[in-house]
């Protein structure tokens, strides 16, 4: 998980803006990353006040901060499918992502996730919320992104998706782990691959190109996903509608 | 795994057919379910008198299946990326495959495999191999797909695939395990929902709608992979090139 960059205030305004947007009775997405985590905790402070909110936690780390600040917590399968409510919003960082009008504007809020390899489950909630709110600090932004994507491929298939990243034109590292010998093993029990590919011109391409190869569970490539991005500065909040 | 429909003597014909591709110094790919399972005791046969190959399973059977033939065995790592010999030719089954000149010309050898949840790393296994050989009786042959396609999920995104499962035409329906309670858990510890379309008009468009769907693993329509299929049948083997 990237710490670098911003600073903690910049990360605490733009969490805290986000929070904002939680009405009573919705049902929250709670995503991962140091921003992140500034959200669930002004969410604890608002429960404590006497909101009623349920959360969806998007990885072992957000369920563990959302129990501490006492957000009650629900499965995702009791919230989706049937007449159930869905959820409502979710409010997830990034480790880059797409702000700067210099880029092609249907790629605004365009990001790379996964620095944490919590991607996989990431993705699943936050496209499962009806909207989301991406929050960031100012080294987060890009024109283009250009970080290496985290792609997650069962352990087996780690040297045939490398060869078909390298066909893509990327350059994948396994990544290895601190604290453990050998490579990092994601929440699924599944590896890393850190895939550069230098500028990403077409990032909504590219995700359809390394979703479609065998053995990649999921990429860090979101897109079309963000509906709003708040970035934390120093004296305050910028919020970007994409 | 399917077993009903083609007699043992048709599966051994169509195993047995793509077998003769495989030539001394070979390193080939050994599929899953009962007719591939004919290949592999040819390929065996061949061993003992004197062939060297070098197997990849493409699952937890047709490993031990294989070792029981005595076929040395490699993994995929070994074989594939760098300087490596790659994986010449992959032989495995079909649950059913488009080989019938009614339907789309370019769908000829599109088919669909998971019936033994092993289609993940079938498929990693298949799109590796230089040439597919694919082997089939009569009872899988189909002008257009309609079987249900299994579909691997991580056990969180059971609700939020099948909703989008649902928002493509398609009916889930989770797979209960037998001799176990609860669902049939894949080797890599996943879920699998059978999901029916009706009849698929467009399977290479389907493989893609569905391959992006956040939380799914793999799925079971193989699309563009196969080069031929042997289908065995009560007199012979016909061979069909895709």
């Amino acid at each position: 998980m990237k710490t670098t960059g911003g600073t903690d205030d910049q990360k605490r305004r733009a969490g805290e803006s986000a929070a904002e947007a939680v009405t009573d009775g919705a049902v929250v997405g709670l995503g991962t990353g140091s921003t992140a985590a500034f959200a669930i905790r002004a969410i604890g402070r608002m429960v404590d006040s006497g909101l009623d909110v349920r959360g969806v936690p998007t990885s072992f780390a957000s369920r563990e901060l959302a129990r501490e600040q006492s957000i009650p917590l629900v499965d995702l399968e009791e919230v989706v499918g049937g007449d159930e409510p869905g959820i409502d919003l979710a409010i997830d960082g990034a480790d880059q992502v797409v702000i700067d009008e210099g880029g092609a504007e249907e790629d605004v809020g365009a990001m790379i996730k996964g620095g944490g390899a919590a991607h996989a489950r990431e993705k699943v909630v936050d496209a499962a919320a009806d909207r989301l709110l991406v929050v960031a600090d100012p080294s987060k932004e890009a024109t283009t992104l250009d970080s290496a994507v985290p792609v997650e491929v069962l352990p087996d298939a780690r040297a045939t998706v490398a060869r078909e990243i390298r066909a893509a034109g990327g350059e994948p590292t396994l990544r290895r782990a601190q604290r453990k010998d050998g490579p990092v093993v994601t929440d699924n029990g599944n590896l890393v691959l850190d895939c550069s590919f230098g500028a990403i011109d077409d990032p909504a391409s590219l995700a359809r190109t390394i979703a479609t190869v065998p053995g990649v569970l999921e990429h860090g490539l979101f897109v079309g996903l963000a509906d709003e991005v708040h970035v934390g500065t120093d004296d305050g909040v910028r919020v970007i509608e994409s």
